[in-house]
């Protein structure tokens, strides 16, 4: 018998995927037929139109965050098992829309949600701070009795896990429930979700644009209140390229934080690398945020995880003083296009009408050779693992893999003498912006994640402004602020910069803009208060 | 002209070091002639008899540690010029039998004692936590306007340092007085404090054995009291085998907690390694080392340093309950000499006594080739700068050098592909540590810091007991106790064993002997607590 080819193990796949919805779950054709990847237009508000959801799951999904929905279940005013059914049905609507799940586990999910349900009927009081809270998880996570293929057809041989990650037994612990994971491009390397396995994730704002990578699955199905927190990894924009391409919250805490024992990695261990990825949430407020990092790293998760750095959360103050932001505004290499550069100018100037200051850095290193220079850590295995696994299928790239590249890697062959090149520029760069920090006396730094909205698939190119705290380890957090708006982006227009990915109005109309604020390394709870002082100023 | 040789450029150093000793502080040749590396008599006593010291000086380096002078200094009882000049002399003593020292700059130290004096007076304050505190530092410090060659010839032809270390200017804001430099091993990587440029540090407990190494010459100054703190660097056990080996106590914190900023490197930066060094004590008491780590963290070092961790000294809680202590007895490959054995028998015994539990480990990863695998990270240079530097100033490896030496690593030749696999072999031996010390809810275990007390010169070979906290990146710490004692070590004798080097119990009468305590990861202020309650059993 021959082998089945990647198309056929890929759509059985999809098939038994597809089955895990029920049938009132699902949405007629009418809703579906315009939808492609070429589509113009959003699908924001179908889960509200659809006539699937009630009234209270509407309630639920739409006007609650989940430091919200786990206050009423502590109070016993809300039943996971409730909270849990409303957010699978829009989990289920947006996967029709969107595309954004790998693993579908309602049933589990529900089961897991009575539990939890009992324990408090029985035990007058919370499993812990995420008591009946469903959480949605990036692929690479291993939850047992689910696949965790990420997307490479390969993947697909194998079992499904026999045991959870690390962070996942601490969310159970902490009362979770999961109930799905979600979709990543094919090697977790380029900002479209995009894999033979699972296909495309479109973006919910406008279907034509990339839902952003690696955690683009997250990022899609949490712009659809479809989950209301979700759990990446990041290793050069992961969970920030997501939170601006579909308009939330995304934070990466610094490496060694959050324990990543136990997750399925798209290649090599043991890379003699410096940079290393972390783990973090996408959400609709910074206070959900909080809650989880505060949760998770309360647990003393280095009692279980042998890499996580016991270091506990520290509880501190709301700076009661104005800040102190430095501003980052562009590199040279990819100027910001009109949007963005509204979204971060009027931003900056409402921090400044608050009374913060904004510090316009200048000197900066050139964020281009910064990501070059990442890139050559992330590319050390001579034996490119992850190719060989797309080849072990069969399997072809997909199109995004093609487009992020820097030519001034071509033919880059790693080597152990190159490395101490590598390890000594990085740490000038750490040095120019740990010097940077210190004399300005700066809280953090604002700098865009992109130098543009979401845009069309494949488009993407190099995330050099989101990488850039991941080579330096500094903590990073993506806030949304504003929309792509032609008429008052226009005033931003230059003529003498070239736009890389082309600058094209219309097709970016209405996406959701944004920028980075990154914090002093190891001070992800500083960052954490600087966020919420300048959403108090921008947020509505 | 001829370039000069290696011979003539270190005796015009050794020359010029020796004129930095005033004449009214050398010894008599009556007392000298008979010190030799060869001599089998110790020297401790001769500061007390030699009569260079005041009685006050004797009191003052005799019946205090850094604490008691520094609560001394703060009330006013002692002024910091006194102190100094009582360390100046002692270690001037120090020198001239031991010969621990590389730069002496007691002028400099007396007029720093006199502005602190005068701060003092005039504010009614101490500067810090170390005010008026003489602090000796290795060899590989900056210390503005003195010379750093850590034993290299060829740095004989470096200028004066420009600029202090980060630590250095740390330690200076805080009060802290530096007054000498110590001796340290060619390469900075054996345990035999020998160079061609200084010599060889004796340890003066007798002068046959080694003093240790690489903080060898602090081992040997603070031994004498001619230091009661001592600043050293440790990534095999640079601090701790001085400590074992010259009776006093050393602390290896984990990596990242102080800044390793502005210091000389003995080889190439930017190596790919997983094992970092750091810096720690060694001291006279167990609160000396906790006030000095405590101080310098207290200063959020990392605001000065782009490399240090930022995170805070911990105030925790002596623990208020029976301590439980792994017991890590013995690897197969360095069975315990008799002192050793006696020394960590009769501990345990009495800490079990005490009422502390003593859980004997087992299925403990190879500690030879855990130490192999160490030495493969050491030796990750292709261009083997040390050797290089040798080569520059035609100067020959002496002879410890030759003794640290695993068969195994014959011919490596450090590859990329290889630093992939060493990667995960040591993420494995991090894992079966991490798992030991969670399942037995251990505080901390109790090992050796080396199989024997310190041997005679050029005996030591390879330290595999020391290497492995810094292999696994956890806190350790040193303990001396107990001595050889030929009579009381014959219980301890076996003949089923090859002990190596040999034992040769009247070669080592007398010696210190101890142990280490290894704490957990980020622990460091719980292994301080830990060692306070061991040594409130053991001490005497």
């Amino acid at each position: 018998m021959a082998p089945q080819s990647w198309q056929s193990l890929s759509a059985s796949k999809r098939s038994s995927n597809l089955e895990k919805i029920p049938k009132e779950w699902r949405l007629p054709a009418s809703k579906l037929d315009k939808v492609s990847a070429d589509a113009n237009f959003g699908v924001l508000e179908v889960p509200r139109s659809c006539g699937i959801l009630t009234a209270e799951e509407i309630t639920i999904t739409e006007e609650n965050d989940a430091t919200d929905l786990l206050e009423k279940m502590a109070k016993g005013e809300l039943k996971s098992v409730d909270v849990t059914r409303a957010l699978c049905k829009r989990a289920a609507i947006a996967q029709q829309l969107v595309n954004c799940l790998t693993e579908i586990f309602f049933e589990e999910a529900l089961e897991r949600a009575k539990t939890v349900d009992e324990y408090f009927e029985r035990e007058g009081k919370v499993m812990g701070p995420l008591h009946g809270l469903p959480i949605s998880l990036k692929d690479s996570f291993n939850v047992k009795g689910q696949q965790a293929t990420i997307g490479y057809v390969q993947y697909l041989h194998n079992d499904p896990a026999t045991s959870n990650s690390t962070l996942v037994d601490i969310m159970l612990s902490l009362g979770a429930v999961p109930y799905v994971k979600t979709n990543l491009p094919q090697t977790m390397m380029t900002a479209d979700s995009e894999n033979n396995v699972f296909g495309r994730t479109l973006n919910p704002h406008k279907l034509s644009l990339t839902a952003g990578g690696s955690t683009g699955g997250e990022g899609a199905l949490i712009a659809m209140r479809g989950s209301l927190m979700g759990i990446g990894t990041d290793i050069a924009g992961s969970v920030r390229i997501p939170a601006l391409c579909d308009g939330i919250f995304g934070f990466k805490p610094c490496s060694g934080r959050i324990p990543f024992g136990g997750k399925v990695p798209p290649g090599r261990l043991g890379a003699p690398t410096s940079i290393f990825p972390t783990i973090g949430p996408e959400a609709h407020s910074i206070r959900d945020m909080e809650l989880w990092l505060k949760s998770i790293i309360d647990t003393d998760p280095w009692v279980l995880d042998e890499g996580t750095l016991a270091v506990p959360w520290r509880e501190v103050s709301p700076p009661n003083r104005p800040l102190r932001l430095g501003l980052l505004l562009e590199d040279p290499s990819r100027p910001l296009h009109p949007s963005i550069m509204r979204s971060m100018t009027t931003a900056t100037e409402k921090l400044k009408e608050a009374g913060h200051a904004i510090v316009p850095l200048s000197n900066i290193p050139d964020l281009w050779a910064a990501a070059a220079l990442a890139w050559k850590f992330f590319l050390l295995d001579p034996t490119k693992k992850p190719l060989s696994i797309l080849a072990a299928a069969d399997e072809p790239l997909v199109l995004s893999m093609t487009t992020l590249v820097f030519p001034e890697l071509k033919g880059y062959a790693p080597s152990l003498e190159a490395l101490f090149e590598m390890n000594i520029e990085r740490r000038k760069i750490m040095k120019a912006f740990h010097d940077m920090m210190t004399k300005n006396e700066l809280d953090a730094f604002v700098m865009p994640a992109y130098q543009a909205t979401a845009v069309p698939h494949d488009q993407y190119g190099v995330p050099i402004y989101t990488v850039l705290p991941n080579l330096i380890d500094y903590p990073a957090a993506s806030i949304p602020y504003l929309k792509a708006n032609q008429e008052a982006d226009m005033a931003y227009l230059r003529s003498d910069v070239k736009y890389e990915p082309p600058y094209v109005p219309e097709e970016v109309e209405d996406a959701p803009c944004g920028f980075q604020v990154v914090g002093r390394p190891m001070r992800d709870e500083e960052l954490m208060e600087t966020i919420k002082v300048i959403w108090s100023v921008l947020g509505v």
